[in-house]
This record gives structure tokens, C-alpha cells and sequence, in this order.
């Protein structure tokens, strides 16, 4: 349920659902309110005062029982929880006039999905492994065809299905599946993706069990594997499960990954453990209870009625997964042992999985554009809209594609770790304590932190980093260069690398030092967007566009949801569209994996678009290293990229 | 080296190798010499006269000082040796005039090949598995390629090979081995047998190894089985190998074996039997020294350079080498699991080959039409003539193909095991002592019993069986129903199964009782020839034809070899043609597997093939039972059907 929050002296309302805190409901208007302590509750600078309506939750040891009486409340604290007006006063931050909002509004990317329905009314929900009900007339003395062949002629028949193949262990079970239940059977059909190879029967069973077909979507990434159930008959997500990938004990990166490969028993080890990894997500993915689902009986399901599971990794780990030697990914000319993958049996690869499943690995591009990629341009959709579009999934690496329907190039960017909190002072992952948004008062240069799971700030995160640098730009405390401007607060102040500026005391944070943001993790971080947008800019350029060019943005990878589009472009890490023009597909390769489980259609479209995805080696493009050096500017050398700062910038 | 005998008093030459016994140069031309202990040297009835010229040995205690000096000898064991003139005494047998010939001239069918290069000549030698050599460019910056689609892209560029697929255990090595010979690689390619899917990859090896390429080609008989080792870059025969099918220990015919399949762990314990087998058949194959070959080096063949394997057999054996449960081809309806089966992984079925030998076995017509007859169809390249021909295949079962290159239908005929010596009273299979040829002085009423190995006589083979019907049928001692007639000899007499024939003595022979031939015997015989005759006949007047259309008539199987073609058209087990029109294949299925080995063309033909045999259950066809009771003659009930017979049967 959503209720109106107006904020007052501002005058400004936000529709928010019940349990919101406030300070969250000010932070979507943009509206500043200091909070050191990321909304623990502890700092006591986020005093608000209620006017009218309830709030609930909000008291504090900060303040006394008269403020109590008098509405006061910390905003961080207090929970929407019906229609209320809120006064910010003064000392918390927003003095009005000028200042009454100092952020845009929050602007994240929609989410899109390319979904089910969309799917099945374009005719293309068509899930790779089929299961057929087949009502076959007993063996007479004219009519005395072998099994094998009274199946095959009844496909034929009953669906119009020819090119069959029965494999070995069908055949064996054949004539006593046959008879189990008067020559009433469900035959399990793998459909030739692209009528190049036959339809392989893969499963007979006695009576009818269409209804019953599973199958796994995986997403292997370098850091956590995620894992999808579905079902296959109506197209709905029955369960989700992720995990670390295990192989993360030997190195964060692919790199180190590669480079442990190559040991004695190395590349078996990194194999074992993604597999053990993936068997784990399956098994619990086997034991969640079922969400109601239409035709789908409360029966559990059985491991042996999984028919298919699609596999997308980057290309190291799709290398690791399949047992190849992923040696020559890391040296140049980094050449990879396959791009294109046969369909397997999942046993031959060690899943638990029955011996009858098929398993589907997405095909790569290049060594570093890998089939995490590829199954985001087909599961966004990138693959077939007409409009021009930039796809970024912003990760260690940014992987970057650009095109549409009739043409598509890609490239991968060494963005280095900071969006992940690498080589960044107090950088940390997404987690609890992370500094994951802010605002900043360009008065009094306090600043309103918030964390993940409101605890006391232990470091920033990859999207707190983006908006912290941008809070900073945009309120004149850093220049152009990255550097800090001479600013009057106590906040500002020398440290071991360069100027730095305390984001929050030791008081309130939740570890025993200050967090501060210092001139070298700006640096880092002005490097990794400019590889991107370098990135991004030759890549269009390559192709005789220019970003002015692009029509749609979709972003990919666990940080896309969470960046702050206007951040994204004051900082010159996104061109500047329009922000309705920028989509969000969450994790890009799991619904690329999951989509291509569904749609025969995609898996068959994928092999084109994989020999369509022209990739680009930066290193080997003459004009990158030039347009990297004039993008480590805030926003770019090239002011005129940014329409929108320059206004501001030039006030 | 070949010499002219000339036998007086008919004054008949026969042109004979070195070596070969007087008796069986008379036998060829059909000359008569008595001879009763199966020419083993002792009955010493044999006695002929060199008038010129010279033989090796003859010499025996039967004959005197003086006989010898007069130039007398056994023609038993007078072996030729140069040209030679001899005369068979009055007393030996043939009597001159009217009887200076007993039977006719020795014919047998002659020995077809659908030879190798033939199959080259019309651009059919294509080995379902090739080895190709391919120099590749080494990775470079401007080159980046996947190992796998380098590869791909070589074998399209440099072999106009398409359509390719890599498997899991190729990639997996595919890295090191493009770099062990610096992109020198030899790949294994298993063709798409129809051009409609995908070529498999299925090794890769570092350097050019194309002339080591290896098949093998397998027929499962009831009995035994048969292995030849090939070498698929020239299309030689390496090596050839057979044993007993241990099978035969649950039973000497299809029936038994399915009974003992249907119990528990039974058929488990048939296929591991076959199984076993043919692994041994393969180790002796490849433990045999290699023949002198063009272009094979002399490196023993390894194990892992066998590339594929095709195996042929009747449709039980068939099942029971796939472990497929054979149950239902022995009740009505009859009908087997499948007819086609799928091209398999050689380690999936057992075999101790390695894992990327393809495996591919002859498919069926039905459950009494098997594999191993379509594969003497392949063979014998009845698919392709445009003549009108039979294809008999005689074992315990006899099965029938009729057609040309337009039609072929088809049927098994429950012979019996009289051919293989079953159901008579001193039957025994085709091994040493066995009476395999005959003939009869119709003076004297004594026989000329020739054995296998020389020995004294201890029974009676097929052959030998067929040709001492038609030798007492055309004499006269036998009418037309089978019963002797009243002929004034002592070999004629009363025994426990009706009237019986003595063909040897106790004296002459090698067991310690007289070897005979009586009328149940003879009535056994003439079921056999009925069941196949009729057989024939159904076939091809279901067809709208009659068998004074046949223009050739295809004889495979052991027995085929040995028929001697005047006494089977004499007694109406075929159908009464030229001699010359008469081919003989040996073992069909054998041969037909090799075919398949070496031409792709002849395993995408099986398939149309197949398709196109059409098969009659006899016991369904409304005229069979006819048939059969008027083919319960000799020759048959309608002898216009046997005008030869007939012009001396009227005599």
C-alpha cells in the first residue's frame, strides 16, 4: 500500500508503501536530510519533525520525551505508515530556498523484462525438450511394426514431428514403457534447435505426463552462481537459489582463475568445484516448496523429471565448466579453445542431473565477451530491436554491445574493480554497512548517508562511490580533474593519499576509523568510467555513429540496478540520454540462460547472432587510448558530450 | 598352375590346379568312381589306370606290386601333378557308354563380389569416417579465432567440409594438440550419412596421420560371428577372425536364446556374451600380423586408430548385442523393439574400442527378416541391379528377398535344420568325415561318397544331403514322393524309419555302423526345399509375377557355397535358371557390413532400402500353405515349372 509523504518546507510529495523510512522517502525526492550513521539510528542528525499524520517507529536516546511530545522523530528510523507531512528542519540539512532539494530526484533504470507473455503471444514459447502424450493402437497380425516405429509413426501423426531419432537407453525401456499402460506414453523430445540435427528422443514413460517438464536456467559468474527452476510447460520461475562460486578460494578474478588452471590438477579442481557448486544450487532448488503454479499439481519435483538446464558463464568460466584449458584466454592473442559449445548430455558434465537432460552452454564471442553477454543481448531483447543500443554489464570487466536488430559490435573493458569497492580505501562489496547512496548539503557539507540494512557506514560500495563522486562534483567540492577544491569543513582534510573527505566520523560509523573518500579512489574511480565510456565511444564511433547517436541504454550485471542514472551522466560514465530511455535487466545472463530454456526460437537465433557480434580488441583500436585520456575528466574533455552538466557547469 | 586330365573311356578333359585328387577331377565333370570310404584311401574301390603323363602318390595297400607297375593308383589319393591321362575301369564304376557320365558337371554358383573397386570406380568408396590433415595458420592479434572455429573454418577452406559439429572430449584436448605440432592436425570427421545433419568431429590428433584410418566390420550370427579388420584409407582387408557365438551354450537357435533373454539377468548375461566375443574377435584381429598393404606402413594398428565399426545380424542377435529386450519377436505378432537403430558410441555398447568409435548396426525389416539379410541386399548390390532377382540366405531359417533396384520384397521361411543336418538320421554339420559330394552308378548302385578332409565317411552335411537326393531322384532308386523305388541292390533295405539307402558300410566308414539315408530323412529334405521353394514362389506371384521371370537368383550363407546348382534345380529347391545366372556371396552379412564400412553412399542407401522391402509373413498370405503342399514333390507337384527335369523325368 502506498501512502503520500509531503515533505515541508520543500513542498514536495512522494508516494512511497508502508515501512519506507523517511529519510529513504527524501532521498527519492532528492531531498537532503544529514545522516552520518547510514540510518542506524545512531547519530541522531536526521531529527525531523511529523505535522501531520502518524509515523511509526522514529524515538531515539538522541531525543528527549518533550521532542517526542513536540513530533520529532529521526527520519531514518521512522516508518511510513498511512499519509503524513514532514518538516526537515534547518540543522538536519535542508535550509530551504536554494537548498530545499540539493540531489535529482532518484532515477534508476526501469526494469525490463523480456517477458513470458510477450514470448508466448509472439509465438515463440517453444521450450527446447518437449514432452508428447501418445495414444498408440496395439501390435496386431497386420500391423506388426517394430516399437520404435509405431512411436515414431505416431509423432508423426499426432504432432506433425518427423526427423526423429531414439537414442539407446529409450530403446531399451521401449517395449516394456510400451505395455505398462496399453501403448499410452509420454515421449520426451529434444527438438533439433535448427532442423540440423534430429529430434532426439530422449525419454519414454508410461501414461501421459505432459505436464510434468522442468527445466534449470544457471548463471555461472565469476563471483556467484545463480539458479533458476522452471517450469517448463507454463514458463513460470518456480524457485531461485545462488551461491558463491567456490572457486573464488583461488582468486577473485578470472585471471587468477586461469593462471591456477594451469597448475597440475588445477583445471580439474576449478571444474569440480563449479560443478559441485551447481549440483548444490540444484538440489536446494529441488527441495523449495513449489509456488502455486496453473497446472501444476503440489506433486514434487523429481530430479529425473529435470529434461534440460541452459548454462551462460563469461567465457573463463564456461571454459572451466567444460573441463577446457582456458590457458590462451589470458595471453595475447587471447584466443579461447570454443566459442560455440555442442548441445551435452548434463551427466557427461557431472550434474545430477538425469542421464536423458540436455545441457545447453551459451555460446561466447571472444575470450572476453563471453556467453553472459551474449545471453543478455538475447534475453533483453538487444538482439531484436530496431533501436540503437548501448548494453553494458559493468562487473571486474565491463562488457559493452552496441547495435540493434541488424548489427551488432562488442567489446570488453578492463574498467578495473572499483564499482565492486577494488582499490578504493574504503571500498567494500555490497553488503551490510556499505554506503550504497547519499546526498550531500552544499552548505554546511554535511552529508546524508545511506547504507545497506540501515547499520552504521562501514565503507561504500560500487553505487555509493558513483553518487558520493557525483554529490562532490556537482556541489563544486571536487573539480573537473578529480581533485578537491578548497572547500571551508572540517571534513576536508589531508590524508596519506592526497586531500580526503570524511563521509562519516568514527562516531558514527560502524568500524573504529573514519570513512573518507580520498583524491586516488576518485582517480580509480574516474579510470573505470573511463575506460567504459572510452569504451563505449570507440566502439559507436568504429561504426560511424556517435553516442548522440544512441537510443536506449540497457545495463546489466548486479550494479545496474542500483546506479543513479543522473550520477551515471553527471560523472561522464553513461552518455546522457533521456533516463525513461534506460532499461534495467537485472542479472542479464540469467535471463539470457532462462529465455533460451523457453524458446527454441532464441537458441536457434543465438548462432546468428553470435557470428553477427563483430568484437573489437580495444588495445588493437587506434583511437582508444586517446578517447580514454580525454574521458578521465569529470564528466569528458569534450564538455559538449554533456549537454546537461555543462548547463549547470558553466552557471 | 593348372593341368588337362583326361579321363577315358569318356574321353572328357578337366582342367585342374596341382594337387587336386583324380576322384574329385572326375567328380567336376561328372564322372563316376565308385568310392565308399569318403576318399580317405581305404576302400580301394577306387582303382583307375594312368595311361600317360604322371601323379603324386595313389599308392595304397590295396593295390599289388604288379597293379602299381601296370600304372594303377586310387584315384582318391592320385593327386594331379601334371598333364595326365586316365582310365576308369569297368570295375571302378563307369561302365562307358550311356553311364561314362552319372551326373552332370559340377556347378555351383559363382562367386560374386561387389567388389572394392568397383565401389571406386562409381565414386562410392567414402568411409563413414574420414582423417583429414590440416595446416593451420597460427593465432595472431589480427587472428584471434577459437581454436575449435580455426578449425572449423580450415576443414570448410581447405576440405569444402560444412555443417561441422566438435564434441566435448575433442575440445577438451583440442588446445594442446593445435600447438604440439604447430597447427598441424589430423582431424577425425565423422560424416553425416545423408548430408541432412551435422559432420561430427570426433578426435583430433597433433600431425598428419590421414593413411591411419581403421574399421572393423562385424556379423553376428546365431552360430558364429565373423570379424574383418579394414583399412579404410585403401579398403583392404587387414585381417579376418571368427568363433563360435558363446551364446550357443543357452541354445543353438534364435527361439532358445530369447527364452533364456526373457528370465532374469538373462538377457544381461546374452549381451555380455556377444559382447565378450566380439571384444575377443578384435584383439586377435589386431593381434594378426598385417598383410602387405599400399601405403600402410608396418606399425601394428593400435587400438585407438579403429575409427568406426559396423555390425550386422539377425534381428535377435541384433537385439541381444544391444541389450535390447527381444521378447516380443517370438509371439504373434512378432515384433521387435526397432529396426533402425542410431548411430552409437562403440564404448556405449561395450566394445573395447576407443570412445570416439562410432558404432553403427544394420537395421532391420522385421523380426524373421534381420539386419544381416539386409545387409547381403547392400552387399551383393541387388539394390542396384536392374535384373529380377531371388536372394536366398540358408540357414536354420531361410530367408527370401525378391526384386531389382525398383522393388524388393522379402520373407523368412522356416526351413528347418535339415540343410545344417538336423532331423536326419546321420545329419551333421559341414566338419571333417561329412559326405558333402556324391555321385551314383545307376548300374551297380555303388556310390562315390567324397568327404570333407578325405576322411572316412561319419555322416552327411547339407550339400552333401541335397546331392544325394537328386542323384537317387534322377536314377531312379527315389520317385518323385520321396519313397524308394524297388531297385535291385543290398543297399536298399528295410530299417527302423521306412525303406533306407546304405551310402557306406561300416567298413568303409569312420563310425562302427553303416552311414544311410531313409525315407524320413528324405521327407525332412524335401519339407526343407518345400518351405523355401514355395516361399519364393508366394513372393513373387504376390508381386503379379511367376518364378520363369527370375533372371538371377543370389546365394548367401555357408551352405550357399557349397549347393550344387544341377541337384538343387533336379530336387526343386531352386527354381530351375541358368547355371550361369547363379552368384554366390558368401556371408551376405558379413560382406554387406564391410560395404557400409567403406561407402557412406550404401549406409544412406540402407535406409531407402529398408523402407522399401516390403515383408510377408507367409503364415499370413492366403496361398502359402498351397504353395507349400505342391512344392512336397520332387521336384514339385507342377513339373512344368522344371522343364529339364522334366524332358528326362519322361524319358
Amino acid at each position: 500500500m502506498e501512502h503520500a509523504v509531503t515533505f515541508l518546507p520543500a513542498n514536495r510529495t512522494a508516494r512511497v508503501p508502508t515501512g519506507v523510512s523517511l529519510i529513504k522517502a527524501a532521498r527519492a525526492l532528492g531531498l537532503h536530510i544529514n545522516s552520518s550513521c547510514g540510518g542506524a539510528g545512531v547519530c541522531g542528525k536526521c531529527r525531523v519533525k511529523i505535522e501531520q499524520g502518524q509515523v511509526e517507529g522514529g524515538s531515539s536516546e538522541k531525543l528527549s520525551a518533550a521532542d517526542l511530545a513536540a513530533g520529532y522523530r529521526q527520519a531514518c528510523t521512522a516508518l511510513v505508515a498511512g499519509e503524513v507531512t514532514v518538516r526537515i528542519p534547518v540543522e538536519s540539512g535542508a535550509s530551504g530556498g536554494a537548498f530545499s532539494t540539493v540531489a535529482p530526484e532518484r532515477q534508476r533504470a526501469r526494469m525490463h523484462l523480456f517477458d513470458l507473455e510477450a514470448l508466448k503471444q509472439e509465438g515463440l514459447f517453444e521450450p527446447p525438450v518437449e514432452k508428447l502424450c501418445l495414444e498408440l493402437t496395439p501390435p496386431s497380425p497386420a500391423d506388426n511394426r517394430a516399437d520404435a516405429g509405431r512411436m515414431i509413426q505416431g509423432l508423426a501423426e499426432q504432432y506433425g514431428l518427423r526427423q526423429v531419432a531414439v537414442n539407446l537407453p529409450v530403446l531399451r525401456r521401449l517395449g516394456r514403457v510400451m505395455r505398462e499402460n496399453n501403448f499410452l506414453i509420454t515421449v520426451t523430445v529434444a527438438r533439433s534447435v535448427n532442423g540440423k540435427f534430429r529430434n532426439q528422443i530422449v525419454n519414454v514413460q508410461a501414461g501421459c505426463w505432459s505436464g510434468r517438464n522442468f527445466g534449470l536456467a544457471i548463471d555461472i559468474g565469476t563471483t556467484t552462481i545463480y539458479g533458476q527452476l522452471l517450469d517448463m510447460h507454463s514458463g513460470a520461475i518456480l524457485a531461485e537459489e545462488g551461491d558463491y562460486n567456490p572457486q573464488i578460494s583461488y582468486g577473485e578474478d578470472v585471471i587468477s582463475r586461469i593462471v591456477f588452471a594451469e597448475k597440475a590438477e588445477g583445471l580439474a579442481t576449478m571444474n569440480e568445484l563449479v560443478v559441485a557448486a551447481i549440483n548444490n544450487l540444484i538440489r536446494r532448488l529441488l527441495a523449495r516448496p513449489l509456488p502455486p503454479s496453473p497446472g501444476l499439481s503440489e506433486t514434487p519435483i523429481g530430479r529425473e523429471e529435470i529434461n534440460s538446464v541452459t548454462v551462460a558463464g563469461n567465457t573463463t568460466m564456461t571454459h572451466l565448466f567444460l573441463g577446457l584449458a582456458p590457458d590462451h584466454i589470458r595471453r595475447a592473442p587471447y584466443v579461447p579453445v570454443s566459442t560455440f559449445f555442442p548441445p551435452l548430455r548434463a551427466t557427461d558434465l557431472g550434474l545430477d542431473l538425469p542421464p536423458h537432460a540436455l545441457a545447453l552452454v551459451y555460446p561466447s564471442v571472444s575470450s572476453y565477451v563471453g556467453g553472459d553477454i551474449v545471453a543478455g543481448v538475447m534475453g533483453s531483447g538487444m538482439y531484436r530491436t530496431g533501436l540503437l543500443t548501448l548494453y553494458i554489464d559493468i562487473g571486474t570487466n565491463a562488457e559493452i554491445v552496441i547495435g540493434n536488430r541488424d548489427w551488432l559490435v562488442c567489446a570488453a573493458c578492463s574498467a578495473g574493480p572499483a564499482f565492486e569497492g577494488g582499490g578504493i580505501t574504503h571500498g567494500m562489496r555490497a553488503a551490510r554497512g556499505a554506503i550504497e547512496d547519499f546526498s550531500l548539503n552544499p552548505e554546511t557539507w554535511e552529508p546524508m548517508n545511506i547504507t545497506i540494512g540501515d547499520r552504521p557506514p562501514i565503507g561504500i560500495c560500487g553505487s555509493g562511490l558513483l553518487i558520493i563522486v557525483a554529490a562532490l562534483f556537482r556541489h563544486g567540492a571536487l573539480n573537473q580533474a578529480g581533485r578537491f577544491n578548497p572547500i571551508d569543513t572540517p571534513r576536508l582534510r589531508q590524508g596519506k593519499n592526497g586531500m580526503e573527505f570524511v563521509l562519516a566520523w568514527e562516531a558514527d560509523a560502524g568500524v573504529e576509523h573514519d570513512i573518507v573518500i580520498n583524491e586516488v579512489d576518485i582517480d580509480n574511480f574516474i579510470r573505470a568510467k573511463a575506460a567504459i565510456f572510452a569504451g563505449a565511444k570507440t566502439l559507436i564511433e568504429e561504426v560511424g555513429l556517435s553516442v548522440a547517436d544512441l537510443e536506449q541504454i540497457i545495463l546489466a550485471g548486479a550494479f545496474g540496478s542500483y546506479i543513479d542514472l543522473d550520477a551515471a551522466m553527471t560523472v561522464g560514465l553513461l552518455p546522457e540520454v533521456a533516463p525513461e530511455k534506460v532499461l534495467y535487466v537485472g542479472n542479464g545472463s540469467l535471463m539470457g540462460a532462462r529465455m533460451s530454456e523457453l524458446s527454441n526460437h532464441i537458441r536457434r537465433d543465438v548462432v546468428e547472432v553470435v557470428r553477427k557480434l563483430t568484437s573489437f580488441e580495444l588495445s588493437e583500436v587506434r583511437h582508444f587510448k586517446d578517447q580514454y585520456v580525454a574521458s578521465l575528466f569529470l564528466p569528458h574533455t569534450d564538455i559538449s558530450l554533456f549537454p546537461k552538466v555543462s548547463r549547470w557547469l558553466n552557471r
